[in-house]
Formats: C-alpha cells, structure tokens, sequence
C-alpha cells in the first residue's frame, strides 16, 4: 500500500508538472509570436508576419490540452487549496494566453496591409509600446513559470505606461489622417496594431493578476493603476 | 446515515443550481449592456450609454463569484463527468462574458465621442450587425441557460453573417473618411464600435462551442464557418 499510494502521488507531481509545462510552452510561443508580430510592424518583416500567423493553431491545440489535463487532474486527483487554486488559474490563464496569441497574429496580419512606406508614417510610438508590451508579457510568462509574486506585481504597476503610449498613439494617427488623408487606409490599420498591442498589455496584466492569487490565495486590488483614461478600453 | 446523504446530494444541488443562475445573470447583463451599447450608436440614446458602462462592475463580480463557487465545488464536492465539465465550461464562459460587458461598455464609451450628426455618418451598417449580435447573444444565452445543444450549432454557424457585415463596414468607413476627412475622428470610432461588436459576436460564438462541449463532451470542428476572410481577426 506504502508503495502504490507513493506512486499515486508521484504521477500526481508528474501530472502537474506536466500542466506547468504546458503552461511555460503556451507562454513561449504567444511571446514568440508578440515578438514576431512587433517585427514585422517595425521593421516590415515580411517572414516573421507570417511566422506569428502561423503559430497560432499551436496556441488553440496547447489551451485544449491544458483544459483536458485540467479536468482530468481535478477528476482523478481532486486536488485541494492551493493546488487547486493553480489548476484554476491554469484554466482561466489559458484563455488570457490564447487572446494574446489572436492579437499578434492579428497584427502581423495587418502589417502585411499597411502600405504607405515607413518613413511617411509615425512608427516611432508603435515601437515604444511594442518593446514595452513586449517586455511585460516576458516579465509575466516568468512570473508564471516561477511562481514570482513580485514580478506579478510589477507587470501590474506598468501597464500604465502601455495605455499612455496608446492614447498618445491614437491622437498621433488622427492627426496624421487629417493631415494627409492618402493615409488612412494605412493608418486605420496601424490604429488597430496599436489597439491590439494595448490589449495584450492588458492580457499580461489580468495573467499577472492570477499568478498572484493563486500563489497567494490574495486578489490584488480590483481597480488597476490605468493610464490613457482617455481612451475607451475595448 | 441516509439523511446525511440525502441532504449532502440536495446541498450539492443546489449549489450547482446556484452556479447556473449566477452564469444566468451573468449572461443576462451582458446582453443587456449589448442592447443598451447599440442603442447608444444607433439612436444616440446618452441614458443607455451610461448604464452600459455602469453595469460593468457587476459582471465583473459576478465573474469572481463563480469562480469561487467552482473552486468550492471542485473542492469540496469532488464532481465527475458531466458536471464537472459544466463547472469547467462555466470558469471559462465567464471568460467571455466578461469580455462580452467589456467590448459593449467600450462601444457605449466610445458612441459619446461620435460627434458628427448621424445624418452624415452610415449607420444602417452598424444598426445591422447591432441586431444581428444582439440575436446571437440571446441565441447563446438561451442555448447555456437551457443546455441547448440545437441552438448553440445555430449561433455556432450564423456569426459569418457578422463577420461579413464587419468587413463591408469597415470599407464603407474607410471611403467616408476619406472622401471628407472632417469625419475622420468619428470614423475612427465607429470603425472601432464595429469591430467591438464583430468580437462580441466571436466570443458568443466561443461560448456556444463550450455549451457544446459541455452538455455533449464532444467539440464543434475546430475551424468554424467564418465570412469576411479579408478582415484580421483581433
């Protein structure tokens, strides 16, 4: 029995393991394809706008497989506190990782259609918020992988700055328009990048919210420090 | 002995019973924001744009509780099968829901800073896919009340019809804009509503595959019909 109930128990620890891999793998790749899609905005990289793309079945495929081994560690284990509390988490977290994989493939996607050459359009913002974005998304698949409570927090103390960037981006696009309508068509687009680089910010932020409950059983503060009030959220 | 059993069954009943209804609300304040958000745009209805956004901290919280009562389920009930699918479903359902009051408190924002006379500005357009996913929201939300499978394959195959709508909007904006730059802010805007609106229709459609998943344990194919092919996604 000694024997049989340490191996119940080991291949519990594997089979969690083996969610938290999946979870460290899902992260990797919508930070991959984030990172793809910011490159191929700001630099026109045609290949990398389609390698974002192309990525995005893999983030569909790694949330069902979390929800399977979900649903079967909480029918087969039925894990308690804490670890439920990350299977949980593990749960609502995929749904956040799956957005931010959608929003990247969907800016590659758009890049391909901004047509006006670089130089005649302000992507000096859009490069700001990518590498800022870029940055609090990797801070939050760390603070996911290891648990990191307080780099959770500090990802949820900068998405200010991301939303400040968007609503000064916004403004500029505008302007931009009015002054020179030939492009608006471009700069419809890169509006919508800009939106989408805002709402992955956004996404990391609600992930970092959850790495800190289920590490700690604590919610932070259901007002977020927000920058940009000017701008709608959605 | 037989009592205790019987009342620890009906204690778990109703507890189940009180995660469908709070799910219920849920879905009933989301469609409510929906309806209030179109009529913000479509009849510049100030009152209904307020109380859409007002709304928004209620869904929020009606989220966190149904997390808590899953997690008290999971926990303390240990479900199986069916059920625990159900409770699986409904952690991610809110998901969306909350999405759902976010993107409709957005475009009620978002229909204050319309500024041009509707007269100048389309809006058959956006009064068209505002009843169409007002249709599919109350679809879905019929079909995860009364886990109606029928129903949740209709919604399922009728958002293409959006999906088209939003691209055709998103051209007729484009041209607006640029045959009479004055337009260009509000334009922005409503290029923005619309695709607000075309994601309240994705994320009906996500709920309807869960309704899906969850009464039958099979899934929808992964790829479902989608119109509007020239448009990106996020």
């Amino acid at each position: 029995m000694a024997n049989e109930h340490a191996h119940t128990v080991s291949s519990y620890e594997q089979e969690l393991t083996r969610l938290r891999a999946l979870m460290t793998r899902m992260g990797g790749i919508v930070e991959r394809q984030t990172a793809l899609a910011v490159l191929a905005i700001v630099d026109g990289d045609v290949a990398a706008a389609h390698e974002a793309q192309v990525l995005d079945p893999q983030v569909d495929a790694l949330e069902r497989d979390v929800e399977a081994l979900a649903i079967r560690l909480l029918a087969l284990r039925a894990p308690l506190a804490g670890d439920l509390r990350e299977i949980v988490a593990a749960l609502k977290i995929t749904g956040d990782l799956e957005r931010i994989g959608d929003y990247a493939a969907s800016v590659a996607k758009r890049s391909l259609k901004v047509e006006a050459p670089s130089s005649e359009i302000p992507l000096g913002g859009l490069r700001s918020m990518g590498r800022l974005v870029q940055e609090n998304l990797h801070r939050t698949i760390e603070a996911l992988s290891s648990k990191d409570v307080a780099r959770a927090v500090e990802v949820w103390q900068s998405d200010t700055v991301v939303d400040e960037l968007y609503t000064a981006m916004f403004r500029e696009l505008v302007t931009y328009m009015m002054e020179d309508p030939r492009t608006i068509r471009s700069c419809t687009h890169l509006l919508f990048i800009a939106k989408n680089l805002e709402r992955i910010g956004d996404h990391a932020t609600n992930i970092a919210e959850r790495v800190y409950y289920a590490a700690t059983g604590e919610m932070l503060p259901a007002e977020r420090p927000r920058g940009g009030g000017a701008a709608p959220k959605g």
